[in-house]
């Protein structure tokens, strides 16, 4: 491969891999297909496609799926799928109060897990738990199936040390502003890892495993303890310059109405502020309300309490004009909502925020479909799972463009 | 070439072009290049290098620049530089007060022009004007350079019917919003057109012949009539799915503090009708100073008028949180700012933007570099003439997929 750069010379090896793994994506969203279907798709020669198969097929990423009579005469067509043992996916995430590893196929099922609950300890400590967790893991394939593991994904929010008086944590993690964690997960598991934000990591998931099947574009927006999104165009995740396209979290958002909220510093507070449930935490604490964990938080939300809907207003009139001006920005059809728990939350916030862009949008646009996320709660986890095989296995421009290693020890700066 | 269509199959022909568009490009940013420079550059062969050169010089889009000795011996070698003789484009600028039309050769020189200052007319008699420029400036080319006109380029703003109040314009568009003025003018003037918002296009004339030399990301906002922004991500002009990415005059802002301003009717107003130049038009007005065109102004402006200064605070308080939810979105490290009117006040616009950004920078993140646009009063009309060279010449990626047509009959559709 050549090596990274912007806007390099591409060659015929580039091409073919670009190919193979565009067929692949077919296979993924059509289900399953004949070689001349996909000649016909791709318009590439049946020669072409026939050599891209059979590779495929040698390498146990699609099998096959039967036949399927075409026409009146001949032969019946054989038909392909994906295989779902064709390869396997580690991811770590990393959040503030959670460290949680699991290991999922390429049919995207979850096959193993591993949870802490915990404040985020110190690296080197969170490292040995990860570790081992990311070991137990590979314990669990046969040696056949370790050699079809893609690498390890890690999820973390950038500047685990920043906005901790916004989000209501009283913790200091700046030492994880200083190491990188990924660099230091490469070297003691020897896999390749591939870090992306927390929010980008879950809007990857809906491509590859989720909203992908049918949507090309899109803004991905997930409430969790924080605030986290990433914005799909034409297949592709964003990444921004420094990683952090699609920071909804830290957009520009008038102060809270809440008597639970901080007093504001400044006129212009950010969105994660308001937009999360650390937030909602905040609100029924302040109405005497103690919440641990996220069981007891959904219990509040059932149970209908008045309180979660003052968040919810208040969390929706902050993420309607933040919405609106992603949209100005990215010009996206459609804005997936998912939500670290349920209970009727994120149907209510589907309507609401539908309710409020309807009322603010401008004259000659369109409002965006809303559409609900596919992973709630595990959306992180698969986010960080489905990086090494979205990375090794998706058509992406910059392949073309010389500008990606297949398998690096370490997939942050890709990008930069 | 094959068909547009997400995600097909790419192939031989794409990668030649590809290949050449990239050396191109490389000659147009770095001035002159040996073969050998071109072929550590992009990591190409020196033989596909060589070839490809060959055919740049034969059409002309090349030419030899003397001799460079390189090491201690052997011949000097050859060097090669962009023939600025080698393209023409035609740009046709529409807005609601102006009509312009000029003829670029690939250096970016702008070789004749034919303005309207007028509100704009039906389409009709919009048609007959730009069809009677146009020809003016294809009778100006002896019959080779004809062979080297890629096309005509049309910026507009799209929804010309819209927002007039906000615009403070007494005018009725809307039969604007109900035609298709390119394919009006492809099917008049049998020449292939390029269409564009015309904040897209003003952006792709600084990738194309500005800052874009030094910089493959950024942010462009210009403050003309209304508000046109753009934005360049990896080299590419980002389009959006309705071709209205980076609509920053359309994000919500909250409603201005001016005496001037017409009343809000909601909660949220948009930024074009408090960060644009009508805007301060309305502003001088209320105050009892009546502007008549651009020079006038302009005289305002330099005058050092109170009442310009109102205005700018009132822009700025706008354009701040408008900025920073763009870069939050887009995630790039400059700015570009750019005006219809300079006698200092884009200076005055970089340094109170600069400020304002700094002062509401959440905390672990940069504020961007601010930086001045290179076209003024022309970034609009060099923007329109630079879509069909950009669109002919430019290593996107979307060639390699297959997705663009070299010279289509009208290219509105083309990322659609």
């Amino acid at each position: 491969m050549t090596a990274p750069g912007p806007g390099r010379g591409t060659n015929s090896v580039n091409l073919r891999l670009y190919n193979e793994r565009n067929l692949l994506q077919r296979l993924r969203r059509a289900g399953e297909a004949s070689k001349a279907d996909l000649a016909r798709w791709a318009q590439l020669t049946n020669t072409a496609v026939g050599s891209i198969v059979q590779s495929l097929e040698e390498s146990r990423l699609i099998e096959p799926a039967g036949r399927r009579q075409e026409g009146q005469r001949g032969q019946p067509a054989g038909l392909y799928r994906v295989n779902p043992e064709g390869a396997y996916g580690i991811g770590v995430r990393l959040d503030r109060t959670i460290i949680e590893t699991v290991l999922i196929d390429l049919g995207g099922r979850i096959m193993a897990r591993e949870t802490h609950d915990q404040l985020l300890p110190h690296p080197d400590r969170a490292l040995a738990l990860v570790q081992q967790d990311v070991q137990r893991m590979i314990d669990r394939l046969d040696p056949l199936q370790r050699r079809r593991l893609t690498g390890v994904g890690l999820a973390q929010p950038y500047n685990l040390g920043a906005w901790l008086r916004e989000l209501d944590l009283e913790a200091d993690f700046r030492i994880w502003d200083e190491v990188d964690f990924g660099e230091m997960l490469a070297e003691a598991t020897r896999q390749p890892v591939f870090k992306e934000n927390d929010g980008n990591a879950a809007a990857i998931a809906e491509l590859f495993f989720g909203i992908g099947r049918e949507e090309n574009d899109f803004l991905y927006v997930f409430i969790g303890a924080a605030l986290g999104a990433g914005a799909v165009i034409g297949g592709e995740s964003m990444r921004g310059s420094s990683g952090n396209a699609a920071d909804l979290g830290l957009m520009p958002v008038p102060p809270s109405q809440l008597a639970s909220a901080p007093a504001p510093e400044r006129r212009w507070d950010i969105l994660l502020s308001r937009a999360s449930l650390n937030a909602l935490t905040r609100h029924l604490r302040h109405h005497g309300i103690a919440v641990e964990g996220h069981a007891d938080l959904e219990a509040q939300v059932q149970a209908g309490r008045p309180e979660v809907r003052e968040w919810l207003d208040d969390c929706i009139d902050a993420l309607v004009p933040s919405t609106r001006a992603s949209l100005a920005v990215l010009d996206l059809p459609v804005v997936v909502i998912d939500c670290d728990i349920d209970s009727g939350l994120i149907d209510q916030l589907m309507q609401s925020l539908d309710a409020g862009l309807r009322a603010i949008a401008p004259e000659a646009r369109q409002t965006p479909r809303i559409v609900r996320g596919s992973f709630r709660a595990d959306a992180g986890a698969i986010g960080a799972a489905s990086l090494p095989m979205f990375f090794s296995f998706s058509p992406r421009a910059d392949l073309l463009r010389g500008r990606f290693h297949s398998h690096p020890h370490l997939q942050e700066t890709a990008n930069a």
